[in-house]
């Protein structure tokens, strides 16, 4: 169960309780507000506060090109002629904040990301609970054979079950020996800074994220790639979810533009002139390196 | 008139029109929202949007130092151990939004605080208005003789009139040249761009301005001094009288220790202990140069 | 003369005397220190200090990649990687420091870009000298008809000398009524602070700019590109030539995937498939808007 | 062995090989770069480079403040004029880059200053050293009985050898397990980007990190002050070992000013002005929770 009984009671005291209030309401966002999605085994996310909706990014926008943007008949237009164009200022001016409780070696990859405000829940204070994420059966996957950094073929049998087997036994033993450590009957009790060092990077740890929407579409671009790493990814997957309703036109531009889009090198778009020309043009007279034409490969083959 | 007939009417739409939301509402700033607050001749600042309350910085903070925090009673107790420990992080969870009208020199300054977002009308692609700002006659002060930053007394008599008529006379004039350039009628017309280089630094210009409390405070304690070239210490100050409706707690632990508090030396702590020994201590004896034992003395002199 | 005859007689006094150094050197960007390249009438660009070189960059991406970069045979390669991954962060273990003497109406674009460092001269302390922009007749271009932002045909005859005529005169005036103001023969004199807002935009100021190469990059992207206004773009086509003598490995990255390359949405690599495949694909049938299309177009025909 | 044969080799082809360049040279800072400072059992502190010096600072300073500084007689004294003011920007001039080696939960800290650049090793795409942070005996703390944050005694006798005990077999097991899972003789062997979960927080990694000499300041405000963590301050401390001798003005001037100071609130300062006429101040009638009572007794008694 993600939420302890207590944040649970909190969020429905919250969600009975609406006020009234003169600032831009998106009502696909409040329908999201306090309700967790629960991702991965223990972690979840959920929308705390947001700011903004897709004409504050209109708003900001008229006032940088004031009378400029009367040719831009409607606010869906304007929203894609901004991202197109890498203007990035007013998609700056929505702000959102969310609860998060994720993985420590989850956090890690996902603080790399400095443009955004975090308070993250201090073992040096308190004491963290007994939350390990264990991969399900088909998250259990085998090293890349060609690419450092990726994942193969899921693992089977007996493979899988030592796997298995040793994350949750050395979580628990792991866990075990941090309570005994600060634990005070009989003895001082090791000091909570000290004993946290004990703790495998899966266990779960959780803070409050604030990010602008600017920055928050370029972890999603990173993040929710194909790429990334599968448990950093269920989380932007799920913050997409949120977005999408949140700001409609401007997350179907990012769809459009970002995740969906490539940057196309010089040698690149010169390929494709040459090739729409008619041309039959091979990795050799490319320019390009094997690796750089194979991934241009994957991206005009579609 | 600081608002287009136009911008007061939307204003009073909106106005008109609560909405119901989950989020957090500060009934402080609600009253604030945007009802522009005149500033100098003819500037204003008005609240656009805002996220959070003091209840929303204490969240965080508990996020943070969980069971840590129950030894702090209230919230107010809270506020003032964060802000008197340097923990930044919890006022960043506090956005504001603002719509600022200000002359160009202002704007310079301004935007020197980076941890910000804004947008601002674009002389590339629009017209400026003839707007500028005129000092008032008790504002029209002498270069200071002893402080290179500094302002001496008002100017008086003669000296006085001959700075407004050039100050009113050159803008009047470097608008009417910015007209005739950019005008169509029986020529090209310069292009914006260009033409905008004509205009003096107290033209009015305009942008929207998000940042979170923490970053907004150290805008306040730097602007809002005395220090502070007056103009910019004008819209310092309506934005603290926001601030103080917004979070009331925030700011007045902000008032204690920021505003109204000072960092003292190693060498100025010394000569304290040494004073309330008893012992009589000059600069000669005080280990500091003559700027920092004047310094030292306006400080506890109060 | 675009440096002071004690700002000549510093840099002449650096260049003579090369000390020893254990740091990473580039030749390359030796030779640009401390030599200003000069840039529109009375601006210039010089490089002040540099910290880092190609090798820099791969020594912080193998820190990072471990034995996951041994695949990459060569630095020039691995820089390629990054740049095409969009991996960042190794590129911010470059970083530069330049001198820049430039109008205020190209600082005020200038400084949107937030990350980087700026001491700029400050006309509240200090008396600006009488120097401003005034553009060569080919550079005095007639507002866009097609382009809210852009330039049209250069303007000529009359239309052209009156303009140049304004320029001339008002920007003389307002220095003239600047001293008469700040004067102190026979009069209190105002203060700089205030005195300043009468100097028109095209006035030129100072400041020491330092930035890491990813963020510079960004700023020559947007600011080295054809849709840049003149007067900046001239500034960072500068700066492009001291950044390829100094990284010409990460440089000619940069030129490959950013500034000759071209981001392009998931509609318009649809289209592109459905074009290699032998489709006439029209703009009615792309599904982009005319908008679009005119610049998809511009990207495939080159 | 903090450094690994191939890393010491690096350094001596390095240090044996001087270049002559045009930049500032610190040599206070030239003897220190490339040797690692050790820190704890296996970290270490290394500069890898370094831009600017005390000059650098004036001289941004005085491109600010132009002939404005002229009055203050030398460099001395302009920087501790530039730190008690907060005059950040010129601090900002000097950058320098380090090569860390340390435990992983000395990193979760340390990466919350978000001001800086990082390339860490990627455990993604690498296979980490077996090498993790085991106190010495002296630094075995017990949890404080007064403050949630800190330490108490040091652990004695049997406790302490169970805790030792306990942290040295789930370190050498978790390192075990990893190899166990990653390997591929007769298995798939586990992804890299997987198995690392299942490492405790005292392993080791390491990166570069890159910052600005005013934010390393307040790096080292915050961490190399008493409250700080041990783990964490011993890196602070190597740090300020190095600054000393790069920027000696600075460094000098920070200590006085930061490290040695201590902001006071207006009501504290009220107390003192009350204390020095003479009157008898206690926590009941000085207007302070009992708290900040005792942090301020802390500060006027040193």
């Amino acid at each position: 169960m993600p939420l302890t009984p207590e944040q649970q009671a909190e969020i429905d005291a919250l969600r009975a309780a609406p006020r009234q209030t003169l600032r831009t309401v998106s009502e696909g966002m409040e329908a999201h507000l306090y309700t967790p999605a629960p991702v991965l085994d223990h972690g979840f996310v959920r929308v705390v506060d947001y700011m903004g909706d897709d004409a504050a990014i209109c708003q900001a926008a008229r006032v940088s090109y004031g009378r400029g943007t009367k040719s831009v008949s409607n606010d869906t237009g304007l929203i894609r002629y901004l991202m197109r164009h890498w203007h990035s200022t007013p998609f700056e001016m929505c702000e959102v904040k969310f609860h998060v409780k994720l993985p420590v070696f989850v956090a890690r990859q996902w603080i790399r990301h400095r443009t955004a405000n975090v308070n993250e829940y201090s073992a040096r204070y308190s004491i963290l609970d007994r939350e390990f994420y264990i991969p399900r059966a088909q998250d259990l996957a085998a090293q890349s054979t060609t690419n450092n950094q990726g994942r193969g073929d899921v693992l089977t049998g007996d493979e899988a079950e030592r796997v298995l087997r040793i994350l949750k036994d050395d979580a628990g033993r792991a866990y075990d020996h941090y309570e005994q450590m600060i634990g005070q009957e009989g003895q001082q009790g090791l000091a909570r800074e000290l004993a946290r060092m004990n703790l495998p990077a899966n266990i779960y740890t959780q803070w409050y994220w604030k990010v602008d929407l600017h920055n928050l579409f370029h972890f999603l671009r990173l993040r929710a790639d194909a790429h990334a790493q599968y448990e950093i990814r269920v989380y932007a997957e799920a913050i997409c979810a949120m977005v999408r309703d949140w700001v409609p036109a401007a997350y179907a531009a990012f769809e459009d533009y970002r995740l969906g889009g490539a940057t196309l090198s010089a040698a690149a778009l010169e390929c494709i002139r040459r090739m729409l020309k008619g041309e039959e043009v091979t990795q050799e007279t490319s320019g390009m390196s094997k690796g750089e034409w194979r991934e241009f490969m994957g991206v005009i083959e579609g």
